[in-house]
């Protein structure tokens, strides 16, 4: 591959990181942002991709004992007004349904029928604690009924100001798991699980390398005891909060009224969790593992593991070559990967090879496999590996290449989880002043807009002070890791005694 | 079984079909009222029911070129005007989002703010034609676009002002497909190919026998030029319409500017087509085959497939009747049904045999399997189905029973279709004059309200005039078959000619 060769997408990383990302976005064909302020329409391969995040983690929800349910998609007022925290944090800015019909208006077209306004304005779910609260209150009454181990996939609505595909959009989809026990430490239990459930699946799925650790007060979610997060490196350095889990204490039970009788007929408030991912995983995805020339995809949530690319130019070489290629795309799909089925696509389409080519390049499917006539006389076909140069193939044996095609694809995700971990050593410091920490996240030029410094590894205890401090800088305490090391030290900022060093970055 | 039993669900269909269906719906866990009105919450059972039509109706659609999409929940209002008998059919009765705000009001509470009102309003989408109309009209720009095959899985809204659990509800789940051609040929084949999926997989996994036929005129979907449904027979002998699909001509094509370049480069409009089922197909399944004593699930669309329910008094036999049962449920995961493993629950709740038993035939489980201490001795189990009585068990060896058991579900698959056709074809009725169909709709006694007819099959041509005379009937023309009689004759109504019979019903 030349040194000098022109990317895919442009800019690159590091002439525009964040016009980079949508231009990959964009080139995979994957979102577009919609007609409706803040709504993103997905894409079928942006979908797929999701599907596949779906897929994955509902087996993992109902191997742990979850059942998924449904609750409506709007929240009467008063429901919102039970828990104040949870007022504080979700009533501001949501949509709001205040009437049930349109009628025809005086000059043509539609308006607002005055006459059907509700009684009460309903609120687009920004989240479902409260709603879900009402029906657990209804349907748990003894320790028999405990734990309520139950999740819910669905679209969400927050109106925000500034969106991002996948990262930040008003509507989104995601799930959100909800849980009674019958004892708080039942209830922690459920909720580092799920932690725990998170980080296997967004490292072994993904290959997005995370941090598990417990959230400070001020980015805690509004109502809970504790929040855990799992925070993941993007290629700008900055953290991406990947999925978060919340012990709720009693308040939510206490707010909705879900009590109990114990096994000694005592009623007691039960012990509530709720934790979530969302389509912003498909953003860390994108920002962990793309290049240059657009998206790379672990193969473990891969739309297609494997793309097929005859080549020829007359019509006689097209029946030995899509001959091979079909013959070809049948063994492999007798192939096991990851536990199912082989996926894979002939692209036969009446297109240039080249055009073909970077199309799935940019797309990030895994393996690219070329098969032209000279490959059909020597028996062999040319693979490509999306996680190396896009000029770079191996002839491999058409007749051994699928008995090895899963190796590749075990090897690729391996290769990219490596990556990503050794990125995010190599963009993490250890620092132990306020000015260490300032020079950190001081760019050094300006020629790369939008890369920032790291995971700063400091110590720095959980005031509101210090958050103050470091908001100056733009900068937030992501978490205080839950793994590693747990050695005593002074605060940075309040020169006090400080029980570990937390993560500080800038944030998504 | 004695004749005198009494039945687990109370009332019985005869005595009030109505009340039968809400008390068979509450007595399987399957769903309830929320306090949001006209929306239902899911429960986890009615939602496994629901997952499994989408897992296979999503692999009948993927199998067939589709894709899976996302598009944004809020439909600008201006979006619902361009089409003008979509406004009629749609616009009227729907959520509509004002506002993007709540504040504190001056007494406390939440108030919506008056300053945070939308420029324009929008709508909670009732079917998502026009919005999906205006993606289409940016990504299809010539023929080799087309045909553009997508589906979506959403959640919609209809302000409904009465409801019944899965029926008809506020918000509902569904999928809807949308798709563009560059033929008016392929636009229609399409339409029917989809109907094709639906009556295969609502006959052959709901066991639910349904009719092909394209609606009348004034029951066509708002804006569609020609729709067809699948309409399928309750036991109270109502018609249920199942799924629909819509040939839409270019009418949203030319509401939404959705053109190609075809081969000669000239500009043309898109022929576009529309098909949806949606949560309702949860109530056909429980009002085609559940009897007296609770929901009877068809076992390829069941949660679970068997349920295990070790009998035990003492300590002792606990120990040795576990252990076959766990031995059992090991061995029937392994077994395969319907192309997965077969799914079996094992009950070792500690309740009363009684009360676990009826649980789950008011869940519909297929076949129930106890196994006792003198099962243990014998090397046997008890095995009953659950399309047959409730006392009706057959002793069958403990070893033989893991190999028969995929045998004994396909066996209740069939049963359970060829009943609900018995049925249908025992209430169908050769109708050959207006007085003989007033009779058929006509009471014989008032001992079992809410249970019609059934369906006539007559002569009656599609006029507004005959739709009004039957309208006072309650009665529509549900559809006009595709397969089967196609002998002119005379309308019963109008006295003119008639192409062929139709399907004349009440209807949910």
């Amino acid at each position: 591959m030349g040194k000098k060769s022109k990317s895919a997408i442009s800019p690159t990383r590091e002439e525009n990181y964040n016009e980079w990302y949508q231009q990959v976005v964009r080139a995979a064909d994957m979102a577009e942002n919609s007609p409706v302020r803040g709504c993103m329409v997905i894409k079928p391969w942006g979908y797929a991709i999701w599907e596949n995040i779906q897929a994955g983690l509902d087996r993992m929800f109902k191997a742990t004992g979850h059942r998924n349910a449904y609750f409506p998609l709007l929240i009467p007022k008063s429901f919102l007004e039970k828990e104040a925290d949870h007022v504080e944090g979700f009533a501001k800015e949501c949509a709001v349904v205040t009437h049930h019909r349109l009628v025809e208006g005086p000059e043509g077209g539609l308006i607002v029928d005055p006459k059907a306004e509700l009684e009460e304005p309903l609120i687009i779910r920004p989240t479902s604690e409260t709603i879900i609260g009402a029906s657990f209150a209804q349907w748990i009454s003894s320790y028999r009924d405990l734990p309520l181990l139950i999740n819910q996939w669905a679209n969400v609505m927050r109106w925000e100001l500034r969106t991002r595909l996948f990262l930040r959009t008003a509507e989104f989809l995601w799930q959100e798991g909800h849980t009674a026990h019958a004892t708080e430490a039942e209830a922690v239990e459920e909720t580092r699980r799920m932690l725990d459930i998170y980080e296997t699946f967004i490292e072994e799925h993904m290959a997005v390398p995370v941090i598990k650790g417990r959230k400070t007060e001020s980015e805690r979610f509004p109502g809970a005891v504790d929040t855990f997060t799992v925070e993941a490196m993007m290629q700008d350095r900055k953290a991406l909060q990947a999925g978060t889990s919340h012990f709720l204490g009693q308040n939510f039970a206490k707010a909705s009224g879900i009590k109990f009788q114990n096994a000694e007929e005592q009623e007691q408030y039960a012990w509530t969790t709720s934790w979530g991912v969302s389509t912003r995983l498909v953003g860390a995805l994108i920002m962990t593992h793309s290049d240059d020339d657009g998206l790379v995809c672990p193969p473990r949530i891969a739309p297609e593991h494997i793309v097929l690319l005859p080549i020829y130019r007359e019509d006689e070489q097209r029946v030995a070559v899509m001959a091979v290629a079909e013959k070809l795309a049948e063994a492999l799909r007798a192939q096991s990967y990851d536990g199912a089925p082989m996926r894979v696509i002939l692209d036969d389409r009446d297109l240039r090879g080249g055009e073909k080519n970077w199309g799935w390049i940019k797309k990030g499917v895994p393996l690219r496999v070329e098969i032209g006539p000279r490959d059909v006389e020597s028996g062999s076909v040319m693979v490509a590996r999306r996680d190396k140069g896009a000029r770079d193939k191996e002839s491999i044996s058409a007749e051994a290449f699928p008995e090895r095609a899963a190796a590749l694809l075990a090897d690729i995700q391996q290769t990219l989880f490596a990556r990503a971990k050794a990125y995010r050593k190599e963009h993490t410091k250890v620092v132990d002043s306020y000015e260490e920490l300032v020079t950190y996240f001081t760019p050094e030029n300006t020629k790369r807009p939008g890369i920032h410094g790291g995971f700063a590894m400091a110590h720095c205890c959980d005031t509101p002070d210090n958050e103050a401090k470091l908001k100056e800088l733009k900068l937030t305490v992501r978490c205080i890791p839950i793994d590693g090391d747990r050695t005593p030290g002074t605060c940075i900022l309040s020169g006090k005694p400080s029980e570990q060093r937390v993560v500080i970055a800038k944030a998504y």
